[in-house]
């Protein structure tokens, strides 16, 4: 049943005991209204613990300052920023799958799992959710609720530069700032730093960089380069925006070497559909970022590709 | 003379075939700032135009989209984001310094040299107080004149990352979402393009990575390298703040060589003072960003800086 933040607000209050989920493989946004709503609820003397099935990593841990696990008996089960429950991955799927009291978030596929659910689809981060939670609470929000606030609303939107960025996010933002949050150190860890291993990685990434065509940039990631540089799988992370970030590329490809075959992401500006492009190689997505499989060492998968793509070049010139 | 919001507007009311000044390497406020005023004063009915010592370049091509050069002779010269006259560079300085009638800025080191000074040290961007002016002039937020202002407004804060960042920086950067500012394609040119030849330099510089201490990275940027990448002198914009990005570096060093010796900015996080790392190799600057010049080849000035690197880790142990 959809809840209105009044509803919320309400449901919290006469709850105790809760348990705060956050999605696997977890991100600032969710971590960020995870620990917001603990702070939330410990302000207002009620114990809470937040679970995920991945536990916490190191790169958040300015959001879990202060943090302290609770032992109790459930009585009370909160999902923020997920909108389906397989995305809980396991352990806490086979745990909470169906227990589900109250879900907070901000994605339009929402799968309405939950008994109750406050879902704002406008909203570019689930913490823009989560802020006026705290204010429908009358939560003073304090310096570490502002932290975490503000690293679901910037990481979500890329540092307020993806088209979800709306003016509700920058005055949420803002707002933030005012309550004393750490920009500095967060955009320093969220957008700046990167492990030596990340740096070495770059380095051998940017060796492979290759201009088949106009407009068009490829880059090679083989296990053999992550074993070389001792990055690890989650040091990937945005690697497959870089082909278009080089000047004049509209079409960006990056390969990704897995078991003798290689993971493909088609990143496009305006001019090109990836989407069109990988289902041409069984795979699909969106419009300006899709993903395939294509079998084969990699001088006989490039060529698959590349062909795929003077293909629709060509099919497009003639339009 | 300190004039108001409300009192430039009444000055710009009165006045036509007005000039505006931007500051030699421009960027995207002094940019911004000039065409949201050319726009503003279009509206008006007025006539105006942009001039820079440096011309306009294709990097900034979007804000001067349906620009006009008019032909008059000026009656108004206005200087927009300018805290010097000297910063006009010539042939700019030399044809109008002394003759500045109006000057809007948001540094608070601006010299006072025009006639009637609207300055606001608090706005992080020039282009926050130019959003003031279009509305105290009760002129519309056209598409183009956001894109102005959001453009000033997100290049200054490096992309709402930097410690100038406000609450109204941020309600600012919302408003001209609202009035259609194309984030996107912003964004997307000010934080994330770069050419073919700066690609290359960062795979090249990357080689040179190298830590000699704990919590200490080095980069070298030669002529040759610049050579063999074909990158310019100002494709090295922010350069010297990659060594800082990687995980663990609280001290950052790079070396630019320069005929026979080298230019070497230091960049460091709280524990560490560049200023006085610098001052020990006859340079200065700031707290967190500092420079300097050492002689010799390569190998000679390494040693020499750290070795004043070294004795000044050893002094603050011993403290």
């Amino acid at each position: 049943m959809h809840i209105s933040v009044n509803e919320c607000c309400e449901l919290l209050k006469k709850e105790d005991n809760i348990v705060i989920l956050s999605h696997r493989n977890p991100d600032g946004d969710t971590f960020g209204c995870a620990f917001a709503l603990y702070n939330i609820l410990k302000f207002l003397g009620k114990k809470s613990r937040v679970e995920c099935s991945d536990g916490f990593s190191d790169r958040y841990s300015f959001l879990y300052e202060g943090y302290e696990k609770e032992d109790f008996i459930p009585q009370y089960i909160v999902a923020v920023d997920i909108a389906d429950e397989k995305l809980l991955g396991d352990p806490l799927e086979s745990k909470y799958s169906g227990k589900i009291d109250l879900c907070i978030d901000h994605h339009p596929t929402n799968k309405e799992y939950a008994t109750h659910l406050l879902l704002d689809a406008s909203a570019a981060a689930a913490c823009e959710i989560m802020e006026k939670v705290c204010i429908g609470l009358n939560v003073p929000i304090s310096r570490q609720i502002a932290n975490c606030i503000y690293t679901g609303v910037s990481t979500d939107t890329g540092c307020f530069c993806y088209s979800n960025t709306s003016k509700n996010t920058h005055e949420c933002a803002g707002r933030m700032i005012e309550a004393g949050c750490d920009l500095i150190l967060i955009n320093r860890l969220m957008f700046e730093v990167k492990s030596q291993a990340r740096i070495s990685l770059e380095k051998e990434i940017l060796e492979t960089v290759e201009y088949p065509f106009e407009e068009c940039a490829l880059i090679c990631i083989t296990n053999e380069m992550l074993e070389r540089t001792g990055a690890s799988e989650n040091e990937l992370d945005s690697i497959a925006s870089m082909p278009r970030q080089i000047e004049g590329i509209e079409i960006g490809i990056t390969m990704r070497e897995r078991q003798g075959e290689f993971k493909v992401s088609v990143r496009t500006g305006e001019k090109y559909d990836a989407c069109e492009i990988c289902s041409n190689l069984g795979g699909g997505g969106h419009k300006r970022a899709s993903g395939c499989t294509v079998q084969g060492d990699f001088q006989t998968a490039k060529s698959k590709i590349l062909d795929v793509i003077r293909t629709y070049m060509q099919s497009l010139e003639e339009k």
